[in-house]
């Protein structure tokens, strides 16, 4: 018999997904971070990844995160995970998430945090030396046509001197298990590397987003068109297809 | 933008979900069931559960376990978490899964096992001592309608004096987590503990199919109904909201 089904509500699944985590003293797998993609695609992650310390991150992670100085914006905070250690070290820091339960998480870690997305920032968040992109938030870039929507916005919240910092992964090549959704990104006009996706948890959803895996190429491009921004440095991982970009202002 | 999106395809995603779990060695949380119900809820599990040894079970499931006697089938027998100790205590069992893929591992762990589901059983598989639909196999039953043609299949595969044994979970009141889900059920003419739902892993789904959760009174009912078999023991779980039943011919 068939039966139309219903899609799932829409709601803060990632707040909701984050805070049962904690809750469970972060445990792995004390919660799961469920991804699906608008091809079908569903994928299954541990969501106490989002609280790992320090000792536990990739060296390239580690490495951006020692970057960071001065007055610090982490945009796309998620648990804190890097800006709780932050504080710890005197750091004067402030997240940016736009899930609400990933705010109430942080600001219960001590962390000052506000609900908040790129490109559309609130007013009144100040200035900052350093406005951080990590845990692959590059992808909140989006895409190629909304990068420099993104770019113009972390310029009116950082400093003169500041840098934005940021975090990607190359979405590989023509062996990427992901191969045959970057040939229908082409074929639909989009970037190899944008991904549609929405976060679930039990009986709800956020809305769907555009999260974007450019390649360090890309990246440098979308930079180098950028008024605002010049690429200082470009680390790429030791050991996988992760990197890491400091811009400085023009 | 909006942008259509896919459905998955359709393929043995219950059986790549068991085979990567048994390729990690059923370590915990090495694989996840990513479970669909057609009210767009999604719920993640360990797979490895699927693997667990006799010592870690529920009481009620290791009752319903140490009844089962004769040469065995297993209906629903998943990564064979039953089979495979009823093998090692010397007892004859055939496992009978739909899916290919949970096949091919309770094979691979050296217990026979055909593919197959019911009500439409293959012919030749013989007659059994002990019918099994554990780990809440009566959910098979699929619903009121389709539970008479999956008792009349099962009598066809059980000897005079056989019995079949099943465990299940009162899908729970008012209070329950499910209760829109069962409200919403009831609405569309199904039986309140019934849940249309998919097995879903990275790029591909099961098919939709029923799995139902009768109270222990529907099942008393159903059984009551049945041409073939009568309700010689129903036991509750000493803690929760499971409980198992043995049929015999009438």
């Amino acid at each position: 018999m068939e039966l139309p089904s219903k899609e799932p509500e829409i709601g803060d699944a990632f707040g909701q997904i984050l805070a049962q985590c904690w809750a469970a003293g972060a445990a792995p797998w004390s919660a799961v971070e469920i991804i699906e993609r608008d091809d079908g695609r569903i994928d299954a992650h541990d969501a106490s990844t989002y609280f790992s310390e320090p000792e536990r991150w990739a060296v390239l992670e580690r490495w951006a995160w020692e970057r960071a100085g001065g007055r610090i914006l982490d945009v796309g905070c998620g648990g804190g995970r890097h800006t709780v250690p932050w504080a710890a070290r005197g750091l004067d820091v402030m997240g940016l998430d736009a899930s609400p339960g990933a705010v109430n998480v942080v600001r219960g870690r001590g962390v000052e945090c506000v609900v908040g997305s790129v490109p559309d920032l609130l007013p009144g968040l100040g200035k900052f030396d350093t406005v951080t992109l990590f845990g692959n938030n590059i992808g909140l870039l989006g895409g190629p046509q909304t990068a420099h929507q993104v770019l113009d916005a972390l310029a009116t919240v950082t400093r003169p001197g500041g840098r934005p910092i940021g975090t990607g992964t190359d979405p590989g090549g023509d062996d990427s298990i992901h191969a045959a959704y970057h040939a229908w990104n082409v074929e639909r006009g989009r970037s190899r590397g944008q991904a549609r996706i929405r976060v679930r948890a039990a009986g709800i959803a956020t809305t769907w987003f555009d999260y974007w895996f450019p390649t360090s190429e890309e990246i440098t491009e979308v930079v180098a068109e950028s008024a605002c921004w010049a690429l200082e440095e470009l680390q790429r991982s030791p050991d996988g297809p992760g990197y890491a970009v400091i811009l400085l202002r023009r």
